[in-house]
């Protein structure tokens, strides 16, 4: 697996831990979405694709989990735009402490705001996000 | 794919529809949850394998989404264990609506409280399963 | 305290439950919002004021703790609307499994949806609300 | 209304947003929770009252919301123990970004970690904390 470009860092908190005092795993698809979020508004591309009325859909999410995650733990969960196909892109995500904690995907479709049918990926976050990966 | 022996309802809530007033894609981890501990429950295997302190771990979830699901929906959500392993099984869903909503996996490995290693999966919950998913 | 003339259940769900083995504090105004979508339902209210750009802010929210409740509990949550003023209304709400688990208080402004401003309590919400609590 | 001492910063996550497009409201318990544990562990507090296992019970939450908060905003929690009773403490906590957001309050009680009873406040926490709140 090749290297990525962009982290951020997220500390756990505690509604996030379940019963047996570890970090949930519904939960990591949040801390996936603050990644992918701080990914693209430091890209320059948030108004369109991150905020409310955001013209994607998510068609597929999954994760694998390696070692778990404890309360007050400092997270670095890295972010790549992987792939961009005609009408969707795919994002993947590594969450690590002092250990590697898990590892995800998620697709997204590009889709008209009114008709919510998929549409191309625009030239321009096509452009954007491959000036960036492969820079 | 073939059917599914159990099902049970959710009614979707306000705060787990996001700003495009669909249900987040995260929370279908905690509806693919809800189902797994009714069908646990159902087949008298609860008291070991879900309350807390539980001797299994997560070690991957996805899920695809067909369509979306809104506020006050009355979702049926399908359940059942699709494959057993010898120190793990995996778990199927199906999410439903008026159309179909969602579908899902996720995998679970049967551990050791104390050292939290993997150990095989009982006979009993073994011969439980079969026989309700086989029977 | 008077007696409520509605109430819901609500099954505690593994994700509610916090490191400590108790639904955590902060989900008990998730079932609050429960048990309101209910009742406003129940009373034929629900389009207006509880669909996604519903025209009510809520300006304070509040609870007490009596006993814990846990995984897999059925809760009863009670809800009526207390009072009506000019242009906001106080819901109050009883959750208990076994014994008592929580009290609570929200109270919610009307507004007009395009300016966020308050506006009075429609006539009709106010008749309707005051037949179902005094009738 | 004092000054307060202490306070962290928050970036209010997508999935914290309702369907009006705001945070909803019983996400601020969340962040109130966040404040208090990062007051208490700059405090040097944080073992005993903060971890799993912690040996206090929330039993009263409030909240008063003042103008609403959106994605992406960057918000400062502020946080502080307002008083000390013989067996209880109460936080009081401030939420702005470029306005007022939210203010809140929610009381602990101390209690023994076999029985759930209320002891008394330890006298090394009130002395840090009074050290820091009025030194």
């Amino acid at each position: 697996m090749s290297s990525f470009r962009f982290s951020t860092e997220i500390r756990v908190r505690l509604p996030e831990i379940d019963a047996a005092g570890v970090v949930y795993h519904g939960v990591f698809f949040t801390y996936f979405e603050v990644a992918r979020s701080e990914y693209l508004k430091a890209l320059g591309l948030p108004d369109v694709w991150k905020a409310p009325g955001v013209p994607t859909l998510i068609v597929h999410a999954e994760a694998d989990f390696a070692s778990p995650a404890r309360f007050d733990d400092l997270l670095r969960v890295e972010a790549r735009i992987a792939g961009i196909g005609r009408t969707s892109f795919t994002f993947e995500y590594r969450v690590a402490g002092e250990r590697p904690v898990a590892a995800g995907r998620t697709v997204h479709v590009t889709v008209d705001p009114a008709t919510w049918k998929p549409v191309p990926v625009p030239d321009g976050f096509r452009a954007r996000i491959d000036a960036f990966e492969k820079g």
